[in-house]
C-alpha cells in the first residue's frame, strides 16, 4: 500500500516517526511549509514536495481542522482511500471522490517529546468494511490499542480530552505563573503533578478530590482570592471552586 | 525525641505510616474519630486516644485547616514544638505558649494510594535555629527535598498547588462525566493524561500548550458549546479557552 501524508506539524510529524519506526514505507510527505517538511523528510527519509503530490492508495492528512477541507481539495484520484486525524470533524468533510475515512489518534503531540506509540489509542472508520480492515491493521502496526468509532463517538472522545488534557494544560501554565511571580521554582509542584495523575489509574477522579474547595474552607477560599493579583488567574479560581462545590453539592 | 501526631485523615495517615516506615517512633495518634484512629493506630502500631494527650517534644498537627487552632489550645505542654501541616495558615495560628512550627508537605494524600515519601517536598519553618534544624533533620528521614518556608512563601505554593492539583483532578472528575455520558471508557483518556504531565518534566507547559482554543478554531470551539449539555462543563469551557486565548493575545 502507498502511503502519503499531507500536513507538517505536530501530528504529521509523529505519525511519520511512528511509520519509520515500524519500517512502513510513506511514499511522500505533502504540504505548504517546506522547512518543516524538509526536516520530517530528512529525519524519517521521507521524499517531500510542496507542489506535486505522488499518486498513492492512502492519503492521510494531519493538518489544522481549519484546513482539511481545502487540502482535500488537491487529491483528484478517485480509487484511493483518504482519511484525516482530526478528533472533531466528519469524514465528509472531505472533498473529492476518493472513499472517505478517520484515522485519529487520542494523544498530544509535540515535536520535541518523544512517544510511546504502541499506547495510543487509535480510532478508525472508513465507508465500508474493507476499507476499515485496512485502516485498522495499518494503525495496529503502531498501537496495541484500535478501535473503531464514528463521528458520533469521535467528538465526544475529542471533546473529553479539551478537559482532560488541553485544560489541564492550560492549568499547569496558568500555575507556573503564579510560581514563578514569587520566585518559586515549579519544579517542586512536578511531584504533586506525577501524583495527582497517577492516582486517577486507581482511583475514580471524583473520588480523588481534595483540596479547600471540597473542604468548603471558606476562609482558604478568601485568603486565596486576596493573593491572586491576575484577572484570569481569578476567574478560573472562582469557576472552579463554585464546579467542585456543585459537583458534591456543598 | 517523642512525636504525637494529631489527626487521622489523609495526611494523619501519610505522615504515620512514612515515619514507621522509617522507623521513627510516634508515641500517639491523638484525634476525634475512633475509627480513623484505630485503623493507623493498628497498621502502623501506634498507640491512639481521644481523651488523653501524651507528652511529648514534637506535636505534629495535621487536621483540616479549621480545626488546626481548636485542636491546639489542647496542647498545654509549654517546652515542645507543635507544627501544623497546612500550606495556608501562619505558624500564629496555633494557640498555646509552646514553640510554633510548620510542617508542610506540598503533595496530595489518598489513604488507598501508597505514595514514595523520599520525593514529596517538606517545607519547614520554625521560631529559632535550634527547632528548625530539628524539623529539617526529622523531615530529611522521610524525604531528600527539604526546605526553609516561610508564610509569605508557602501560602503561593499551595495556591500553585490549588490550581495544579486540585484543579486538574476536578477537570479528569469533569472530564469523566462527558466520556461516561456517552458510554467511552474513560481509560482510553490514561495515556493522553500521562502524557500531558510527562510533558511539562522537559517543556515549558506554556509552550506545550496544543487544543482548537490555542488554534483560535472558533467552529470546533462553537462545535464543543453545542455538545455541552451542562452548566457547569460549558462555564468551565468558556473560561479556560478565553484564558487560554489571553495568554498567547488571540
Amino acid at each position: 500500500m502507498k502511503i502519503v501524508i499531507l500536513g507538517s506539524g505536530n501530528v504529521a510529524y509523529h505519525l511519520a516517526k511512528a511509520f519509520k519506526e515500524k519500517n512502513i514505507a510513506v511514499s511522500q510527505i505533502f504540504g505548504r511549509n517546506e522547512n518543516d517538511l524538509k526536516e520530517i523528510s530528512e529525519k524519517f527519509n521521507i521524499p517531500f514536495s510542496t507542489t506535486e503530490l505522488l499518486d498513492a492508495d492512502f492519503y492521510l492528512i494531519a493538518v489544522n481542522d481549519d484546513a482539511v477541507a481545502t487540502i482535500s481539495k488537491q487529491i483528484t484520484k478517485e480509487n484511493c482511500v483518504v482519511a484525516h486525524t482530526s478528533g472533531s470533524l466528519p469524514k465528509e468533510i472531505l472533498e473529492g471522490k476518493f472513499r472517505k475515512a478517520s484515522f485519529y489518534p487520542l494523544q498530544t503531540f509535540s515535536k520535541s517529546k518523544e512517544l510511546k506509540y504502541s499506547e495510543i489509542p487509535f480510532f478508525v472508520e472508513a465507508e465500508n468494511e474493507n476499507d476499515l480492515k485496512t485502516l485498522e491493521n495499518l494503525a495496529s502496526k503502531i498501537s496495541e490499542n484500535v478501535m473503531k468509532s464514528d463521528y458520533e463517538k469521535r467528538k465526544y472522545i475529542h471533546l473529553t480530552a479539551v478537559f482532560a488534557c488541553n485544560f489541564v494544560n492550560h492549568l499547569f501554565a496558568r500555575a507556573k505563573e503564579i510560581s514563578d511571580s514569587q520566585q518559586i521554582p515549579f519544579q517542586y509542584f512536578l511531584p504533586l503533578i506525577k501524583e495527582t495523575t497517577s492516582k486517577i489509574n486507581t482511583i475514580d477522579p471524583k473520588l480523588a478530590q481534595t483540596g479547600p474547595a471540597i473542604r468548603n474552607d471558606e476562609k482558604i477560599l478568601q485568603l486565596h482570592e486576596a493573593l491572586i493579583n491576575d484577572e484570569e488567574h481569578l476567574k478560573i479560581y472562582k469557576v472552579m471552586n463554585e464546579s467542585i462545590k456543585k459537583m458534591y453539592e456543598l
